[in-house]
């Protein structure tokens, strides 16, 4: 086993797999799906052939599973590019303003449908994967929500941001981790642990997400992120800027809306100069921490679980 | 049994279980849930239940199975009344009038997910239940896809109108009354005859919807008539007016944008004068006749059915 090349090699899997996922049906939305589908990470379903390869499994038998949580993803992906009114998503240009809204909505739908499918393929503990997987749909669905309630208000706590993106990202990437140990036939405490890791490493990888809007830029992370700023979105670095001072916040916003470069230049110096980059450097760091340390007592070969926290550790975009 | 009280109690039934189905979770999208699920005809939970009565079954087993067909089409409706950019629906305000487009898209998602979440609660026929559901699901979003897609197109064949309503509307209704045979445990041929009735019945509702459209008026309907005619949307009759004259049907429409009365009254008058609106009735009542003689040689007790037949062939809204 070489982890660089088993990266590669479940990259493969997933994008042949994706590719003729939806290959028949209507034009009006095959030819949307198969346009988002091209791009992407492919962060959640590596992480369930990787868990699963860990625990000993062999990762066909976890492959439809891992393309049904990707479907899902993208489903989400689509639907929040039309809420956000984003134009960029994998650095190319997103459904909804390529075709229309409409196609967009509906190709989302389509997407969840396919996602759902592809499930009832699985040869193995097909019935508690898909009711764990409707499960981690509606808490999507909540964390979305929490996520658009959010952006009306100027003061959300450390705590109320936590449950938004455990709910929107974190639980499904935890989900993802948990599908793999539970194909690979690994004992329930195995399960929980490995699902709890999963959950931190969601938390951390949203975060650092809320970060690399900061530090990174828009070529870098294929996706705009001039919506977030405007619509008031709540990051973990907004919400504690709004906590010091939440009249400036709003001061730079507005000043974003004539002038985008200006107002985000402004905030990201208000950031620095409150040492909010840093620490929120050090939280995602304390998380992975805490992440690696729940897999401490399990018998599971951790070694790639170890390198895949160190690549969300290290990412760029 | 009687027929009249057991549909009373049915839809009691359903509207008792829909005002619980989603109590908690985010305001904001726990209030658009709960404002669509208080209206409503209930016609595919009740052919559910009904074919599961016929067929001899408890209809306590198949109430959750109806819920979730129920809130299947509701999420349909959501997302559809925003791509129609509809403000009527089950006489009241749209979501995404009385919101927002973000707050509906979001909403019928989650409408979707608390369907699937209800499926897990089957004790009986849970895996081939959720399989089909699925599978009817991606139908539903093919036939809107259609739907859209023919919006475009001024000539639509009679064979290319019904592939399209036969996915959006009839596949789902015979999904309900299939549904509730396989919870009664009838055999595959007897679930398979009861599925070919259901899907003509839905395939009669949907172009009776059509001509309701016409020869109702909105009050009665309960949904705004307007977009439907001036987005060029598809019917029965529009398809059959457009092969007699499809440039008379486009200056009707041309008319309509300006003066919506004026345009739609002369649509009118080109149907009845072109005896589109008899051989539409009539076409209804074959296809009513084909569903009940698809049920002559199965043993169940088919009279809910035969009345439930008359019941759609009746329908005033």
């Amino acid at each position: 086993m070489n982890f660089e090349d088993d990266i590669i090699r479940f990259k493969k899997n997933i994008d042949d797999e994706l590719k003729q996922v939806y290959d028949l049906g209507p034009d009006i939305i095959k030819n949307p799906i198969n346009h988002i589908l091209k791009g992407g990470k492919r962060i959640r379903p590596v992480l369930c052939l990787m868990t699963s390869l860990s625990c000993g499994a062999n990762i066909k038998e976890t492959l439809d599973a891992a393309i049904s949580i990707e479907l899902l993803h993208n489903f989400t992906l689509i639907h929040d590019d039309i809420m956000d009114n984003d134009d960029l998503r994998h650095g190319h240009i997103t459904i909804h303003k390529k075709w229309n809204s409409s196609i967009a909505i509906l190709s989302g739908d389509a997407m969840l449908a396919i996602a759902l499918i592809k499930l009832n393929n699985l040869k193995k503990h097909k019935s508690i994967i898909i009711k764990k997987f409707n499960e981690a749909l509606i808490e999507v669905c909540e964390g979305q929500a929490l996520d658009l309630d959010f952006q009306d208000k100027n003061i959300i706590s450390e705590k109320m941001y936590l449950e938004m993106i455990d709910k929107k990202t974190a639980y499904m990437i935890g989900l993802s981790a948990e599908i793999g140990s539970i194909l690979a036939d690994v004992d329930k405490n195995v399960q929980k642990k490995i699902r709890e890791y999963g959950l931190l490493i969601g938390r951390a990888f949203q975060i650092q997400d809320d970060l690399l809007e900061i530090i990174s830029n828009k070529n870098q992370m294929g996706k705009s992120l001039k919506s977030d700023f405007l619509l008031n979105k709540k990051t973990y670095l907004s919400i504690n800027a709004h906590l010091i001072d939440t009249e400036e916040m709003n001061k730079y916003v507005h000043i974003a809306n004539r002038n985008f470069e200006k107002g985000f230049n402004l905030y990201r110096k208000f950031l620095s100069d409150n040492n909010i980059i840093d620490e929120t450097k050090n939280l995602i760091r304390r998380i992975l921490v805490s992440a690696e340390n729940i897999l401490e007592d399990i018998d599971i070969n951790k070694d790639y679980l170890y390198r895949y926290t160190q690549l969300i550790l290290n990412r760029e975009n």
